[in-house]
């Protein structure tokens, strides 16, 4: 929605463009803090773990895919390149989305919260987000006396 | 969208009612785990401080609203209660969304991830979700030179 992230430049270029069209003149120039990369990474407030938040988010229905963490040079990788970047708690390890599945996010905007310690990142999805090949990984409903219900299709790869 | 929380009586009719609209019966019937709300909140995967992440976002227009962390009774009465209750990490208390600034968020669909450590509750929000009267927390977008840019309007009370 609000920028193409496969370069920084043309990333910075879109951004500016697709803000302008929703948002009025004086909030945009009022309120922008033009920070360095470094700066932004100090800025978040990471856990103990040196982690944030990060929601993954489908950049054309909005809907939520996953929800996974970063640590400072994961949100570096992530903003740089373009891809979303994670950092694995359970394997120690990054972990670049798609990179075995193929299931690649591109993406397409980066937002900080209130806080400093969550992401929402808008992605354009390859295929499924979700390891058991469901679009999202919050494809069960659960309701009031805790019972679960699949709620999506599992994608076939053909 | 998928169920009014109000009463879990009520809730559980809406359910049944709105899957079968959205849904295949296969997939319904298939898919369906009936559990107990002790044996679904053990089920879930607590991190080192026992909490699971909460993304929520608006039940109409899909915009991510908020992160916050729930415990196992902060999920447990927000299921029942159909109002979102969250654990304050800094405050080490729950918290009823809503309770001082009035800006609830009454619960229409709880949704559980592959992993069983996070959930998506869709809302119905009353006016700003941010403690900084933005409607939704992410109200800054970040490019990939670090630089944030205020994206939504502050909302007034009126």
């Amino acid at each position: 929605m609000c920028f193409i992230a496969t370069a920084p430049v043309l990333l910075r270029m879109v951004d500016k463009a697709s803000i302008s069209r929703y948002h009025s003149k004086e909030i945009v120039q009022g309120e922008r803090r033009e920070l360095s990369i470094e700066t932004f990474l100090d800025s978040l407030k990471y856990d103990a773990n040196g982690l944030v938040t990060a929601v993954v988010q489908d950049y054309e229905n909005n809907e939520v895919l996953m929800v996974a963490f970063m640590n400072r040079e994961a949100v570096r990788r992530t903003l740089e390149s373009g891809r979303t970047c994670f950092w694995s708690r359970s394997r120690q390890q990054f972990w670049v989305k798609g990179e075995t599945s193929g299931h690649i996010q591109v993406v397409k905007g980066v937002y900080v919260d209130c806080d400093k310690d969550a992401l929402l990142v808008k992605v354009e999805q390859t295929g499924a987000a979700c390891h058991e090949n469901y679009r999202s990984c919050f494809f069960r409903l659960v309701d009031a006396d805790g019972n679960e219900t699949v709620v999506s299709e599992r994608l076939t790869d053909s």
